[in-house]
């Protein structure tokens, strides 16, 4: 083995995350909220040795339910599932910093990871349509800034809540006392959007904090992920904007006193794999002869907040749309499409099958050992610790992954052939976070050890 | 079989309900907060056939935390691990209406209630204590009646929720539409503490709706579940006060239009068995050793509003009580203890060994054969429908209520043998309700059927 090893986090998503995978033969239509499902891919992952695997969120329903399968169960109490159904692979859900309570979502992370035996991971997002907000009380999105400003304060709540249970502070002397009510802490948390007492009812979850990611690129994004991120979710589509994006994170962490091994940075990737390469083009065509095109235009003009029709198929995107400052929903997704259309040339149907298998993300079809190659070549160029693996069929995809690419990777020592730990942060080479009470305490000398 | 048989449900706290249970040499101090705990008294459960299981929560630290264990995992994720873990038996959580939001809550018991099969429930609470609401904001706990408004409109909300997707919506079909747009329902509801667009982006659930339970006995805890609740878990003394109080909540559901059969009504009951009644009171007895009184005396303190110390330990209680309508935190249960307190004279030393059981729950020490006979005639007097069976230590009280006490119901036709339904529904003889959008459509005649 390589000093240095690569990190694989599976992205699961319905039956694929290419758009028109659930048309296909294979594909259960009704998978999307089977948690029998979710548990065989989830096994699959973790036969493959996986970091981990993750599921997206959005508290609203998004899209045309006519269209594609719309409708998702709820990630934490997924993951509680999940959890009881694997032994070792880390545990990651979204859930929206916009839309939640810190003393509740906290809690339902220090609880998933006590139920996981330290395997849990929250990916902290603002979440960027107005659907949600309307389904909280808002007439509309709330400023993609004011979303950030909560973001970063609600971290810090539930960083301060999972503090409030000091290490050891359950003492369990059947005699004496269950708790040594000095190392429990009210957080007196008052601020601009939250005021929480505390101290939260869990005890110091197995991993300090579950693991933080993030997955936003925007400039208030990546702010965010490099004060407090450890794994980062990205859409890269070039490897020289995935160097880029990589050096400036990694430097961003450094400027705030992190070190930037600390924040592992994983591009997505959708791979579609064949024996041959003419066996994977052919699997993409397939893929592509489902797209329905009246629906990707609809979700595209959302997207970048255009009407396109019929007759734009053929055209390249109109030239006066705004830089993302005129943008309030997902910035760096809208950035990233705009720039991959110019760079390429691209016509908006081009775009639309660009999108279909992984909404930006780069999808790279080819061999197993194309793959690999692939891979290797991002990891050791700079621009990644690791992938999002996004299959753009389910199981399949992630099937053929764990049993045609993970091997290839073993051989080149880029890859764990087992797993050493037993923590979602021992996976991801992270240590377990100091308790802030602790350092106060020890630091004022209350404590006589 | 006689035709109207009991209903059962398995209250799980921690290492049992009374306080002093986790000071026993047998008890794990730290089984508060491992699954596998639940999982096992769950699987005892399931082996006794009972209806369902049951989760308390509090959004709060809320006691001494030297005194007792006092964390606990958040019981929606429990559930779903419980629902991996097991095959038939219904699966309740109790939320919060004061400190969730409708659209995030909805969804989890959707979520829950697609994962199980439909075996979920929701216990429908305010939560009584100012603990909680310095969570969320607060600087003092809401009304009672501000918060049983917000409770209303919340459940509201939540059941237009559930029906926003009509059942068997989604039709899958690959070569045309994932779903049925015309049968998925924006809810639009704007109300005084909530404003929700919708649709619910999880399907209906198995059963329509989850299970509906209610546990607050105060005059607007009984309106609550008259109007909504299908099962109430109530703390009752003696057989006359549960035979009122049974009469009183069917009558105000028959008043709302409704089958009183539809309301099951389970007071709990704290059995404490023996082999013999002497065994059965020498346990009784060793639990009481190991009360503490001084926090004993603080958490009566607390619930009574009123200062009580050592000095007062065998004295009544002081007669300035005010009325329950003087108070803001659980009336019902004040009421319970005053009233106890007053009828039977008690000194606040009795009080407290009355209470360190099940604080406030009837206690039933005895043989298995007392026990069934004395759940038999509540049951056959009007005062019951099931029971809520909260053992004094677990998992060994709810090994032996399933060992020794079940099949003594079932010899007297009084219980199941064995599960006949599928659903947590089924298992209570309650239907599912019927889609309000289904029935709107219908009657407007925009349905071709
Ligand atoms: C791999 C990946 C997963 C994401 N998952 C979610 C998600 O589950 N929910 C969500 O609202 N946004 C998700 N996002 C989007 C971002 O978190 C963010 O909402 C969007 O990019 C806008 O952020 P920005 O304005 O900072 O670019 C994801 C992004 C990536 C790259
Ligand atoms: C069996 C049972 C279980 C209860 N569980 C909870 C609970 O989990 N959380 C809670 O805040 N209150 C719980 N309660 C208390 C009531 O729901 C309610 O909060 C309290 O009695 C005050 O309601 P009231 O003012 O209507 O009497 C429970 C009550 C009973 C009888």
């Amino acid at each position: 083995m390589t000093e240095r090893t690569m990190h694989l986090n599976a992205f699961l998503m319905n039956v694929g995350h290419h758009e028109a995978a659930w048309r296909l033969p294979q594909s259960d239509p009704a998978a999307n909220e089977d948690i029998r499902h979710y548990i065989e891919l989830a096994r699959i992952a973790e036969r493959g040795t996986f970091d981990s695997v993750f599921l997206a969120d959005s508290p609203a329903l998004r899209t045309d339910v006519g269209q594609r399968p719309a409708t998702q169960l709820e990630p934490t109490v997924v993951l509680a599932a999940l959890a009881v159904a694997t032994e070792r692979i880390g545990l990651v859900a979204t859930a929206s910093t916009s839309y939640n309570e810190p003393y509740n979502l906290a809690r339902r992370f220090a609880s998933l990871d006590h139920i996981s035996g330290g395997r849990a991971g929250w990916n902290i997002v603002t979440n960027a349509t107005a659907e949600a907000a309307h389904n909280f009380g808002y007439d509309e999105l709330p400023s993609h800034s004011e979303r950030y400003r909560r973001a970063e304060e609600f971290v810090e709540v539930s960083q301060r809540l999972w503090d409030s249970w000091e290490d050891s502070a359950e003492l369990g002397e059947k005699s004496g006392a269950w708790a040594d009510t000095d190392r429990v802490h009210e957080i007196d948390h008052r601020g601009e959007h939250f005021a929480v007492r505390g101290p939260l009812n869990v005890t110091r979850p197995p991993q300090g904090h579950p693991l933080l990611v993030q997955a936003g690129s925007s400039e208030d994004g990546k702010n965010l992920a490099a004060a407090h991120a450890e794994a980062v979710f990205t859409a890269q589509q070039t490897l020289d904007e995935g160097k880029a994006f990589y050096a400036d994170l990694k430097d961003r962490a450094l400027r705030l006193g992190r070190d930037p091994e600390t924040i592992k940075i994983l591009p997505g990737i959708v791979p579609v794999i064949g024996d041959t390469e003419q066996e994977a083009a052919r699997r993409e065509v397939e893929l592509a002869e489902h797209v329905v095109h009246g629906y990707a235009l609809q979700r595209l003009s959302d997207t970048l907040g255009v009407l396109l029709t019929d007759s734009d198929l053929d055209r390249p995107l109109p030239k006066d749309l705004p830089g993302e400052d005129g943008i309030e929903t997902a910035k760096s997704r809208y950035t990233l499409i705009v720039d991959m259309a110019r760079r390429d040339n691209l016509t908006v149907r081009q775009i639309i099958h660009r999108l279909s298998g992984g909404r930006g993300h780069r999808t790279i079809a080819g061999t197993p050992e194309q793959i690999a190659e692939t891979l290797q070549h991002w990891f050791t160029s700079g621009a990644a610790d690791g992938f999002n693996v996004m299959p753009a069929v389910l199981p399949e995809g992630l099937e053929s992954f764990v049993d045609h690419v993970v091997p290839l990777l073993r051989e080149r020592g880029l890859f764990r052939e087992s797993y050493s730990g037993l923590t979602l942060r021992e996976h991801y080479g992270l240590s377990r976070p100091a308790n802030r009470f602790t350092r106060d305490r020890r630091a004022a000398g209350t404590s006589g050890s």
